[in-house]
């Protein structure tokens, strides 16, 4: 028996437009109450004229009750849609990248909702961000495996997405061994990731085209990263010739696969590093009286609810302005945010903002977003998150 | 005696966040009445408290009656401010760029309002866009020639700009001679541009980055350049080795000048020109049953003026469902505008649409703005004005 899913009037908008995504409170709960469906089950959906919209996987319990895998309603989510999609997302990288260190699978942005997948090389790193992809667990790592073969697997659990639905947290290399980091390569520039450890999948790949962006203008400049994490952004900048590199973060183990990187790329004796927090290291920075060609600041979210916006968007501006006064006369800011509630304009008032404060003029030259292995749906703001700006600082 | 333009009480918030133009209508008239001003007399800016806000020109004639020259109000627009302005403009190039092929100005990015220059070597293309750098043209010459020293400075007059504030038309080359089009390179790829005759000065340089990203995209593709105007797009992606090209511009003399520059990178077996009306030659395209890879679409400003968002929102709709009709099973379309009046998430939500309007799926997957020597002023938001989207279409 096919379970249907009906729509209140009007609440099929949204979904006609492309997106993915269906609320708890959209749902004709009368018509198909959500306390019939189990958990991961899957359904098709209906607007409330009875015309079916496409096919879905369910969870009763989530604000966002259901998440639609195709908009054809005969099709379910099971491996063989699983290795359709991924055949598409592995088409599009092989077509944008030689080597195969890439996100793989960006979640609704490439139509799988809940799932990602980086690839190093022959290590994937997998997390299942829904229960409904939770549920496809096998099915997920049967067509990785068709479609990719694998050395390793591993299951990243322990994601925000993974705690909004309650799902366990564990971490486990469910396919193959590791017995350590894993090696990647990034324009041009080797790294190891502690993906077992390490900040969500062990490495940010959606920001390889704004180090890409960064990399030709540092020769002979005095680079600071903060919120370095590996040296992402400080690492590429000394193998791209910058005469120095410093390297703030609050990780020890993070600092230390800093050098590790810098030693692995032979720049080991260019980069050092700062352990602490990163106001607290801007300011002793300032204090000692040091100045920066480029200043990179890269911090985690700092709005993760619509409700965080006003004191965000405060740490937001204290932070480009600290990392604006370690800048010499005509220095270069480079400003990211990857939190999806701070819209790119907001984030430009407050560079612009933190600027005049110091009455110093901000040019914008670059604004770079997330790379094409992150695919954005146009129907879903909600997969837009990333935004870096290239401004150059200046006193006119 | 030191003229003296008073704002209106709160009339100066948008200066204190750095912008650099004055309405008429945001003038103390019974203070300082604007007839009182000779057109381009330059002027102390004072808030509605007396306090100086810096230093502006004046054109009483014009909506936008003054712009601020610098936020010290002792300064003038002299020949000593320009070339202290061109130096820092042309630093900021040297630091970006290896070959003097860019815009050297970008008017108020540069904080220089009005002023437009674009560089092809020892060639320089000059738009004197308002009243007020009107006047100042022998000192932007002498500027010029102070900190380029180039053979020969070309004045277009033949600006919208200038339509705006009722200047002459007239495009004269004013220092050298110049016997016909003038060598660039971009990306590696070299062209002829008609610096006298073409649109603007000659050449596109804000999309350098955008076809960069294009460039290596291209290998073995189909590609359909639409509004070709020189070849900018299609030659790159010829010479980049897409395996055929089709520019289709309604210019003759663009097409021929395609021609040329398919010629002189030696791909002129690969690009093929038709002439005509975008749209016609769409529709012909679809009935002779022609397929792309790739289609680029760079239109010019379908929208001008405030009034004219819906209809040039239509006109965008339509051109990328013509476009997207004539991509092949997996294509790649690059939807560009440079309507300052389309907000670039408009741009990604007619992309959408028009995907979506021929049930296929729109990935985004690039999203770039004007290139770095056409620096946004991040309190002017009118100079923020290209968009560039890189848009995987395929059936899901």
């Amino acid at each position: 028996m096919t379970l249907r899913l009906r729509l209140k009037k009007n609440a099929d908008r949204r979904l006609k437009a492309g997106h993915l995504w269906l609320y708890s409170n959209e749902i004709d709960t009368d018509a198909t109450p959500l306390r019939g469906f189990e958990p991961g089950a899957q359904a098709i959906v209906e607007a409330a004229n009875g015309k079916p919209m496409g096919a879905a996987y369910v969870n009763p319990h989530s604000l966002i009750c259901a998440r639609i895998v195709s908009r054809d309603p005969d099709i379910r989510l099971d491996r063989s849609l699983l290795v359709h999609r991924l055949n598409q997302a592995l088409g599009l990288r092989q077509r944008l990248f030689r080597k195969p260190f890439y996100r793989l699978v960006h979640g609704e942005g490439d139509l799988l909702p809940g799932l990602v997948v980086d690839r190093f090389g022959d290590v994937l790193v997998v997390q299942l961000n829904t229960l409904g992809m939770d549920r496809m667990r096998g099915e997920v790592i049967d067509a990785l495996n068709k479609v990719i073969e694998p050395r390793a697997i591993v299951l990243r659990g322990d994601s925000a997405g993974r705690r909004l639905e309650q799902l366990a947290a564990d971490v486990e290399v469910v396919q193959g061994t590791l017995d350590g980091p894993v090696a990647l390569e990034e324009n041009g520039v080797h790294f190891l990731a502690p993906v077992l450890e390490g900040q969500k999948t062990g490495w940010f790949f959606d920001h390889r085209v704004n180090r890409a962006w960064l990399n030709p203008l540092v020769e002979g400049r005095r680079v600071l990263d903060v919120f370095s994490y590996l040296g992402g952004w400080g690492v590429q900048a000394a193998a791209h010739g910058a005469s120095s590199v410093t390297c703030i973060d609050s990780s020890a183990p993070a600092l230390e696969a800093v050098s590790e990187n810098a030693a692995l790329n032979g720049v080991g004796d260019r980069v050092t590093t700062r352990e602490g927090d990163a106001f607290e290291q801007l300011a002793a920075l300032k204090a000692e009286g040091e100045q920066f060609d480029v200043v990179v600041v890269d911090p985690p979210a700092f709005i993760r609810k619509r409700k965080d916006i006003p004191n965000g968007e405060r740490a937001y501006a204290r932070l480009n302005r600290e990392a604006i006064r370690l800048l010499g006369r005509d220095g270069l800011l480079v400003s990211a945010s990857c939190s999806m509630h701070l819209a790119n304009d907001r984030l430009v008032d407050i560079v612009r903002g933190a600027a005049r404060h110091q009455d110093r003029h901000a040019q914008l030259i670059f604004n770079g977003h997330q790379g094409p292995d992150h695919p954005i749906h146009p129907a879903i703001p909600e997969t837009a998150y990333l935004k870096t700006l290239g401004v150059r600082i200046f006193r006119d």
